[in-house]
């Protein structure tokens, strides 16, 4: 029954109505011509063929996709139609409703199953980021020592759990670290020493290898962020597997071990895939979402907000991301749901409470003081920074992910590419403390403030330590930047967001040092000391708000996110009063950015993916008309000036059908010599007055089955789209009524609307192709992929 | 120059900008026939109209707007096409920018014109609800007392300043009360309370006396919350005046008075209002959007969240609220700025700072304990009764309103009503400690926790104290529930928000203290102990959450707001522990609600008084076409089964333009005949083959200016909207060339597209109306209009 119309609920719903039980009833009851009887009266010796012919689900091997879609890989689905399918499913829900008493269970079930379905996927992408949060956090200590007696503890657990006296470092004699086993105890010895960053490189190799094997053999699309193909899916493109279980297994396994290994790379972006590939999953419990691609992508919309939500514990964040940067489609239904959704795997993440806290947010920072007007300036310039470092950033990014991608060595070898960049960033961040500890808590060190420092010595001291950590934080930056470029993009489950934040958080501190020494020594000067109030031994200005205004600086320059970054950061502090110093960072870098280049990293990697994504953001203001980017092409001034008689001569160029007067052989051999994905239907190759539009898979499925199925139906016989068929023709062969495979509502504009119109068609209603039309008359048809090659041949020109 | 193109930008472009200067220019040229020499040359002695006609805002009075505008009062606007005209503005401005050095400033201002624009407006928006807040406070105050010696100064200011011993209830010395003044000092005696009673009685009505009459006098559109209007207003509807400066004013001190008078009625839907005043006023300062209707929507988008970020002290949630329940054209740029403008005007508040606390919310509340998992189901219960309780309001109150709008007595007399009102609440409200008080510290006190509590003997005594302040909360529901449903929509500004906050805030209040007893006594049984730890002295539960809970709740089921308000209850807490039982009552209460009727207090409103509004968030499962719909009506069998000679028939009833042909008189007498807004122009009466579209309002003003400019022009010229015009006819009078007039990219449908689709068109597009076509012929018409009957009739279906 959801398939209920497949090929026709466009044209007319009233009589597919009558027909619920699928395509290939309604193309029996065609094809029978005068005779009416069904296909098994005419066949009734039938093979295997015809016999299997009479179940719904069977469709000619050629064209038989998976049963619960009608859409090929790397296809762009038709909203319009989809969502059309959907309310007659509805409708037909409906009448059952009052028709049985048992109806009224299905109704409430069909109404309740979006809110089921979403509760679903809260629930298990909160597991699911509790147990990677936990599996990441015991591999990554994996790589100093182990557990003694109890391996599957992490450091901090198992030194809890132990009662030992803790170490500097938060170290303890539970935790045995690997030179100790092999019998080398003095900690400030060399070869202590050499061994520990041995065993450091030598795990953090061995977990990236065995993540980038994984991938490999498994499930290739487990690499990467995820989140650009999730931009395309969400858009309508349809990628099979992206979504599926062993994407979801590999991804996950994959992730643990490749955040484990000090990567530079970040859990969050990943996180939105796995979300995403549990929402596609569930809906398939759901045939509602599950069989229609359009709906699925509500479903898919809320598991990408509860993805970011579990990445930073903020669920009013993931809605606002899912609505900025990552769906298409969203309707207000969707919004409400996403938020439920994020909010249930919020909730859920918090009960699991892999960090041992009970902090929902990644990072806590509870700032007492307040900032000062003055300071303002250091923010917009760390927007400013933020911007210029996003945008080098993605351009070398870019240049390198191309050179790989035409370099056969490098694209060909992607565990040697994994383990040369594991061993580099191991072996270098040892030696530096900041990059040596995991990313997260780099990033929490330098948020907080100085009274919540660990080791009070490096960062907030007055002296000689803060000099060194000084340095030690440009190097970091200096390594962090360098590396991140040849890292997100490898062939491991590896996001971008914590990377930039760390980048962020590295300028910020740095910035919010130098601040904080010259406040000091503008207060040390006579007569200034009633302006700065910083007391000794007191932070003076706030180095970790400007940590956190500088990460959201990069993070914003990176991905060109705005609102949701804002408000990301803002749940991570619960303030309003610290709204301010993100905003004017993040608009700052916003402008700057965009100055230098439009396209954030998720645009860049669709545009070098050549994945067909129209981006619902951008204003395109061109001067060009539809006439001029159709195919067949004619030239603008042609077009204009062209007459009734000359546009007959175009027919020729643009492939059409007839409504009548077509002979099977003649929509064959058409099929035959044409790659499109549909025709156009016209009333007569003279006048080209459009009748509808028809499907390639639609006519070759209808085709197929009319030659399987209907011995009168032979080559010569006439193929009627419209409505006057003969009920036989005298001396002929049976005419073939396909009346009702026609979209009789194909979306057409004119020859001279402007296509900034014809974009927007295009985005807000989700058309697959339009047809342009010039008094009436057929002049050629547009699809998402002549727009997409219009916009960018007039952006790079 | 913002003018440019005003008629004819969709249909070509490229024509256009080379007539920058306006219509009536183009026009000019198109007149001129073979001459080519502009309207002076024609008329070098013509009298004061054809010298004024030379600049280039006259226009021939009758249709004459004013300047800035080309809609007329209560005309919907026409997105696409006021879009594009702004997109041409765009690209002449970008290319001034190459050719002059003073146009790189002129783009920058237009670049940066929308931020400077939402900063002004952030500004005054904070400042404004500022003054009002301290305004109503003041005045509020007065109705008890005066300040004896610094009559500026409301109670708490004047006991404070005056360092006076406080008595019970805020009250010193200092502040005189009313009955004082009469020399009557014995606050406890009978004449004294009477006294009391009746200066709060006659201050009561003399503001709200004052507040009616200042509306109708000065601004007539001053009164009732403004949202419904907003909502119209930004989904494209024209109302001259309704954001006018005159408005503003009066609203502002009408909002003062009103609140102050005790009424049943919040700040917080006028606050909206006035920020979106604020919007327009300022927009006008840019004339990229003061004279562009679509782009002043962005303006006035943002405008909107800063009302509700200022009356809540939720910039986020403002945001939401402007993209849930006000916008329709909602890019992601309107967005980010609504955000910046939400943000200024919640500082700005900050600042001036109207309750003497730093806090910004509305209602802070800052609770320590946790809730647990069984309470789910009092909170969900207290959902229910949002839902039912709302959807009853809604009812009645809607009852009231069409009983108000019909009757004459009482619409013709709106101060009496108000009077009455005022009097009735007052008398009532006084004798109770809850009502008496202002609904904001009401609300503020059954939020807070008992630890909080002021007088702390009422709510959280465990004693006789508490059964007496259960019955008065029981009997303020009830009074409020029923005084709330007669004052909304009274001729005073109201909103409506903080009369569901309340009620809904004294249900949660008493389900609150009862699951606080039960709980107790649950407690009080052996064997309970352990699951129940109530300690003495201290809540149990928390019954300022269930009060929290519940205004959720009641506001939910009135307003039907989801994500929005939760965020801004949210922001009110600060916590993302209590968004879980505010989302599980707006869940309840907004199924509830919507089971039992779709529609929220604004839709039900906008109903009321016919606005066209079309929901963008509704869907609609019919099962027609657009043949069914459109105009000239034909009925759907007749449609499906006519040939093209029937549709010939219909001809004579859808008026049309043909492309040649057709002489002035003809025009001139179609449109007299007919009060269309528009005419489809197709090749021939015949064919009828779709050419083009064009306004009623072009046509006359081109019809108009040819014949006071254009000499040669008389009643037998035929007009040209075709390329082909001869230079001259011969023996015939000059040819009229009307082309650039015509927009040659009107939206068409087939007549079999359904009617789901056209209503989705209308709604993403903005469409003012569609021409239905069939085989290239025109078929009808359908406008926003016949979209909203339809909608009407199946609803009511």
């Amino acid at each position: 029954m959801e398939r209920a119309g497949r090929s026709s609920t466009l044209g007319s719903t009233d009589e597919v109505e009558l027909e619920p039980s699928g395509t290939s009833a309604t193309i029996h009851l065609d094809m029978t011509g005068g005779g009416g009887s069904s296909s098994s009266d005419f066949n009734p010796f039938g093979g295997i063929d015809d016999v299997r012919f009479k179940t719904d689900d069977d469709l000619p091997d050629v064209m038989a996709p998976p049963f619960f879609s009608k859409y090929g890989d790397f296809h762009t689905i038709d909203w319009q139609r989809d969502l059309a399918r959907d309310r007659l499913r509805h409708k037909m829900i409906s009448k059952k409703k009052v028709d049985f008493p048992l109806g009224l269970l299905q109704s409430g079930w069909d109404a309740g199953a979006g809110w089921i379905c979403v509760l679903f996927v809260g629930l298990a992408a909160g597991a699911t980021a509790g147990i990677i949060d936990i599996g990441a956090r015991w591999m990554s200590d994996l790589k100093t020592g182990v557990c003694a007696d109890r391996f599957w503890l992490d450091r901090e657990h198992c030194c809890w759990s132990s009662n030992d006296t803790f170490y500097k470092d938060d170290d303890c004699k539970a935790w045995t670290k690997w030179p100790w086993m092999l019998n080398y105890y003095n900690s400030s010895s060399f070869l202590f020493l050499f061994l520990e960053w041995i065993f450091y490189i030598g795990w953090a190799v061995a977990m990236s290898t065995l993540a980038v094997l994984f991938v490999k053999i498994f499930a290739p699309y487990a690499c990467g962020s995820g989140i650009p193909e999730i931009k395309c899916i969400l858009s309508g493109f349809v990628i099979r597997g992206y979504l599926g279980k062993w994407t979801f297994i590999i991804k996950s396994v994959g992730l643990i071990l490749s955040s484990a290994s000090g990567l530079s790379l970040g859990k969050e972006g990943p996180m939105v895939h796995l979300a995403c590939c549990i929402g596609n999953i569930f809906s398939y419990l759901f045939p509602k979402y599950g069989l229609n691609e359009a709906k699925k992508r509500e479903i898919l919309s809320a598991s990408a907000a509860a993805g970011v939500s579990v990445a930073f514990g903020a669920p009013i964040g993931g809605v606002l991301f899912s609505l900025e940067e990552a769906s298409y489609y969203f309707p207000l239904k969707t919004m409400w749901r996403s938020f439920f959704c994020a909010l249930v795997a919020g909730i859920i993440l918090r009960f699991v409470n892999p960090f041992g806290s009970n902090q929902t947010s990644l990072f806590h920072v509870d700032y007492m003081m307040k900032w000062t007007f003055i300071e303002l300036v250091p923010f917009a310039l760390l927007g400013l920074f933020g911007g210029i470092i996003g945008s080098l950033f993605i351009f070398a990014n870019i240049r390198w992910s191309r050179f790989r991608k035409n370099s056969k060595t490098l694209g060909g070898n992607p565990i040697y590419e994994v383990m040369i960049i594991t061993f580099i960033t191991a072996a270098i961040s040892y030696f530096n403390p900041f990059t040596r500890k995991s990313a997260l808590s780099m990033i929490q060190q330098l948020f907080d403030r100085c009274e919540d420092q660990v080791d009070e010595d490096s960062l907030c001291d007055q002296n000689k330590a803060l000099s060194i950590a000084f340095g030690q934080l440009l190097w970091a930056l200096i390594f962090k930047f360098i590396i991140t470029i040849f890292t997100f993009g490898i062939k491991v489950p590896c996001g971008l967001f914590v990377p930039s934040i760390g980048m962020g958080a590295i300028a910020g501190r740095i910035l919010g040092i130098t601040v904080d020494q010259i406040f000091r020594a503008v207060q040390a000067t006579p007569g200034h000391s009633e302006y700065f109030t910083c007391q000794i031994g007191k932070d003076c200005v706030m180095p970790g708000l400007y940590a956190m205004v500088g990460a959201a600086a990069v993070l914003g320059g990176v991905t060109r996110m705005t609102v949701s970054l804002v408000v990301i950061m803002f749940e991570l502090t619960g303030s309003l009063e610290f709204i301010v110093p993100t905003m004017v960072a993040t608009m700052f870098s916003k402008w700057i950015g965009d100055g230098i280049s439009k396209m954030g990293i998720y645009e860049a990697h669709i545009e070098l993916n050549g994945y067909p994504f129209l981006d619902s953001k951008g204003e395109y203001p061109y001067s060009t008309v539809a006439s001029q980017v159709m195919r067949p092409s004619i030239h603008r001034q042609v077009a204009d000036e062209m007459s009734m008689s000359d546009l007959r001569e175009l027919k020729n160029e643009l492939s059409v059908i007839t409504e009548s007067g077509m002979s099977l052989g003649d929509l064959e051999s058409l099929l035959r010599q044409t790659d499109f994905n549909g025709f156009p239907v016209v009333v007569s190759q003279n006048s080209m007055h459009l009748v509808g539009f028809i499907t390639r898979r639609d006519i070759l499925l209808a085709l197929h089955t009319a030659r399987k199925t209907q011995p009168y139906v032979v080559t010569n016989s006439i193929a009627y789209f419209s409505d006057g068929v003969p009920d036989s023709v005298p001396g002929g062969p049976a005419p073939l009524r396909l009346r009702k495979i026609l979209d009789m509502a194909p979306m057409t504009v004119t020859d001279q609307t402007p296509m900034e119109t014809v974009i927007d068609m295009f985005r807000k209603l989700g058309l697959r192709q339009v047809l342009v039309t010039k008094n009436g008359k057929v002049l050629g048809i547009i699809t998402k992929k002549d727009i997409l090659q219009f916009m960018r041949n007039k952006n790079s020109q």
